[in-house]
């Protein structure tokens, strides 16, 4: 098995002309996707609809090959796209294909490995507790079989958080103080159920009390969106993987805090990859195909010790903000404007900073 | 003479605790003042008041010790409040101060010098031609006479570009083509003026037809706002002199383009700052007082051959943004998020690139 | 002949929930739709993609019934979104369906009629200038000839001006002063076009020199946006004819600045509806089925001799303030928040105004 | 006493020359002057700064006349001011002064009276709750006898809420569930205080656990704007009173939704004048000193049954949104764009509606 990475930039978030010519060309075989994780120059807030937008566009395209109605390719393929390109970031997007199959005997190196899943569906009322920190960790157990995998091998998993609608015994009282059903407490229980399935942090440390509470608590590996109406959870797993071939590995660190350089560097050390007074030379540049982050301005509104107004500027929001800001640091220092960072990271690194991961060519 | 910089972290842009208790305490001598430069947290736009409200809070500060009317401690002192702490950059502000007296032979090592100017006042017609070219690089190099540097002892000059009001004879009328009296053209011609002083660029290849036209023509190290109403330019001219002693020095370089991060590490470098893995170690942050730069969102609409999104966004200005991405590197290099970004870099550094200068004891 | 308006409120860009329903029904056939105009709740700026995809879902319910590809109907049906629902305008779609044959003989009242059309195609020097006036004006001249109607009948022309791209003789040099292709000289060449059809201004006044330069030459019933890269001009004409019959009619009026709350009464009076208190009674508010204006912030900066703020604010575009203020007052005095609003009226209505038209049930 | 109101429209928040001009030819007597409230053109947030600016200026120039240092200014002067003069609204400042001595008699006609007072310190637990309702109905009760006046008098109780820091033994943890200490809460106790003491709502009806939370209580004629750091409430009480002579009239009414027209109509016509076609004519737009309103996107999401985007845009706040609607509401049926609007209105008028207070010439 091997798993193949195409990177296309986009002109809006409904060109899919880089796709449709590599399915065209025969370079990809629209069988093999897997996933297709894109960012879109929207604000990422609830009026973004430039996620919707791109789905549409992708669905259409791959609906034609896969021989099924639109709105099933999404059963078939994790479609993931993010809002936001702030700054530098150019908006891109990543088809991740599996081609081959099973080897036979292990390979000296291991490369990247990749696998997707769902969780089972969720109630309102298991959103941002246990039930589905335990469900996320099961999911995300399954895919490391799945794969063949140890916990240290997983650098990656990219959740789409569920958010079911309330059913009709729930009340849709805002003030219902038990309901937890929004986007930051989706985010927070998977991220800890990702944690608590690569031993992050042990069963008994968790319970509802600590979610979106015990920022001690966190998965570096974990990155999570949520989206309103999603039943399941669905994940992408990444991983390098002795049983898997090809020429790419994925590597991760996590940022302590939002201009924590150093850690960006050494996730590129590992792929050896060494920047030259700050920044990669052009030729490993070009080794860098996929740079994924989650970003946070601190809530405590400082940064070392130094105020910041992330949060309090009333006309744009703290997600535009440190968005521009991570994405400004991978950047300059990888040289690569095509990164995708989202936002809002809630047990993703500690608070105030974030996980990064990084994809690239085996040197 | 030498120069004493001290830096203030800022709760609002009328936060003067830090300079009051200093001039309270005997650690700065209101007289001693040269120059106040801060950062404020506005939008840095037309409707941009918490520069104002800095200067008025400022200037009642000095005027009880200057012994004046708070509207003319700008007289004779420069004060210069910059809009717009985006991301990560931490509102401050800096106090230069200039005390001693001439050295009567040179010193072994370069120091920082200072100084500042006014040009004479300009008439609309001036602005953006080379009537306001000649007149800023007369102000310049006589003040380079002054502080008894040559043009490569120059590191920065910081300007307020005129901007005065049409007079009676002058139409009005936006369309009329012969007027330039606006903030990109005070800010290009008066760059121009810099690196015309500097030998940046020669008398030959300057007319009024080059200015915010032909953008390889450039000054490295003029650092330009423009203020409506302004009759004559304010300067600031920061070098290093034999002439004077004290623990600060100056460096300056220029950002090819807004990642430029191989050039912040190279200012750092003249200054003795080596960073490790991408940024200064904490020792080191402690060595840097103060950060200038300009930014510009590259109009061209392209980073590196890759698209990026800062002009289309109709809901964010590509200044609030193009200040995110420089203030976000220069924090993350120098571990340091007090940084002075300034936008729209007409003349100063290459288009979508700028200049950087960074002061700092002498390690 | 008769002009049936179905309007559908929407919960996102791409809700045609409604459309859907009614064609499955049977209560739109898909056939008679000749036009589809919608407000989205984009910025409606470059960056707006509500519009792509909210035309991206409409084209793919209207390609299954009239058996084309998506992309292709446009060629059949007039679809218009305009991004920017700010304040209390409500995101609907008004879906223009026509249906009967010609009458043998006139009908003793007159009735909405509407037709559609494309200019030629335009090349990149005809925009803003009179080739483009004089095309528009023959399309809207044939247009009456096919209605039927005299130009006193016409109350609303709605048009998407071309912006084609820049042939490849064309330099794209933003300095070419030659070259008028864009969004705003797009807008005002149409909207003459629209005048000079109309009677409302004489060919004699008309001149390239005094397009978007002469505001005093203006259409009452001039509506246009412009779409880069749209070869030809598409415009919706919409009229009451003795020809047509059925229980609708439209009535215009113009508002001489962005506050005169008279001309919106004006229009409503037409239509033999007359508000109680400032509004109308609710069984009136039914009887108003799209409401249809143009806006702009005064770009002198005042409103009755008093100051706005609506250009000087550097955080939000005038765009989606006066948007924002005429659908305020249109909602105020019609009870109804379903209502479209486009902004910038070059040459349609005077400066600082806009054109206002309201389809309604006949009373 | 008579009541005089002057209004000076500004060029910007620090622009203090018509009261400075008004004060030295002796139109107005500073030592008169009993409240001066101001509309700023900032964004109505917690970065809004042109209040501040707008308070410092207005201070000095007071300090001068009343020869106090310029921050005691506030001891003897309420000064309020709220930013954001979205869409048409012209920022402005009114100065409230009184003159003269005690009715001996009462008059024939009632004329606009009005007085000040602060509250007894609040506790930061005390915030939100009865003992913030209770003590600031005394104050207005208080008011209210030191003007001689009815509950059915009283038309305006402006007011700015405290918001104590919290002490020492108060936890500043976010998540205490104890501690109401915000605006909101600050607002919605204060307002239920004015609609206690002007008998809107019965002491039995009320208790900490409706504050915020039953929107059936509110008062008509709060009008409520919270102040960090504040110790004390401010407020000042606008009545007519048989006691007091002028020109000078107040009447108020309250909009049950933000497009309630008719509700602006009924407030003209309680002074005397009656729109045409809408909007007063000149001559009665003329009669109109002082506007007032508060604001609320309906937090429902809906207006009328039809949904509305003030919530759901991540890139502009509610707030800009409502203020932007009730201005041209307000603008467009008076003539006047020199209303005070602000938002957020917690148990001011129902829930999505709001009070409004019109100043006015006796007719």
């Amino acid at each position: 098995m091997r798993t193949s990475v195409y990177r296309f930039f986009t002109t809006d978030p409904a060109d899919v002309s880089g796709l449709v010519r590599a399915i065209a060309e025969g370079v990809i075989n629209p069988q093999s996707i897997v996933a297709i994780i894109g960012k879109t120059e929207g604000n990422g807030g609830m009026n973004d609809f430039t996620r919707t937008l791109a789905m549409m566009a992708v669905s259409q395209v791959l609906a034609t090959h896969l021989d099924c109605r639109p709105e099933l390719v999404e059963e078939r393929v994790v479609l993931s796209f993010s809002g936001g390109s702030e700054g530098v970031a150019a908006p891109h997007i990543l088809v991740f294909a599996v081609s081959g199959r099973a080897a036979e005997q292990a390979y000296p190196i291991k490369r990247l490995a990749l696998a997707s899943a769902h969780t089972r569906p969720f109630s309102a009322q298991e959103v941002g507790r246990m039930a589905m920190v335990r469900e996320t960790a099961r999911a995300v157990t399954r895919l490391m079989h799945t794969l063949q995998v140890e916990p240290a091998d997983v650098h990656l998993v990219q959740i789409k958080g569920a958010i079911p609608a309330p059913d009709s015994t729930t009340t849709g009282n805002v003030r219902d103080e038990h309901l937890r059903c929004d986007m930051a407490w989706s985010r927070g229980a998977s991220a800890l159920g990702v944690a608590l399935a690569l031993g992050e942090v042990t069963e008994s440390e968790l319970s509802d009390d600590v979610i979106n509470q015990d920022w001690s608590l966190y998965s570096s590996r974990a990155s999570v969106s949520a989206k309103p109406l999603l039943q399941r959870s669905e994940m992408v797993l990444f991983a390098n993987s002795c049983w898997w071939e090809g020429d790419l590995v994925i590597a991760h660190g996590v940022m302590q805090d939002i201009i924590d350089v150093p850690a960006i560097h050494a996730v590129l050390n590992q792929l050896g990859l060494q920047p030259v007074n700050g920044q990669l030379a052009d030729v490993d540049t070009k080794k860098v195909l996929a740079v994924f982050a989650k970003s946070d301005a601190d809530p405590r509104g400082h940064i070392r010790h130094r105020r910041h107004t992330m949060w309090t500027d009333a006309d744009i929001s703290d997600m535009r903000y440190s968005r521009c800001v991570v994405s400004a640091l991978l950047a300059g220092i990888t040289g690569e404007t095509g990164v995708y960072v989202s936002t809002r990271a809630e047990h993703q690194g500690p608070q105030g900073g974030g996980p990064v991961a990084v994809i690239g060519y085996a040197s």
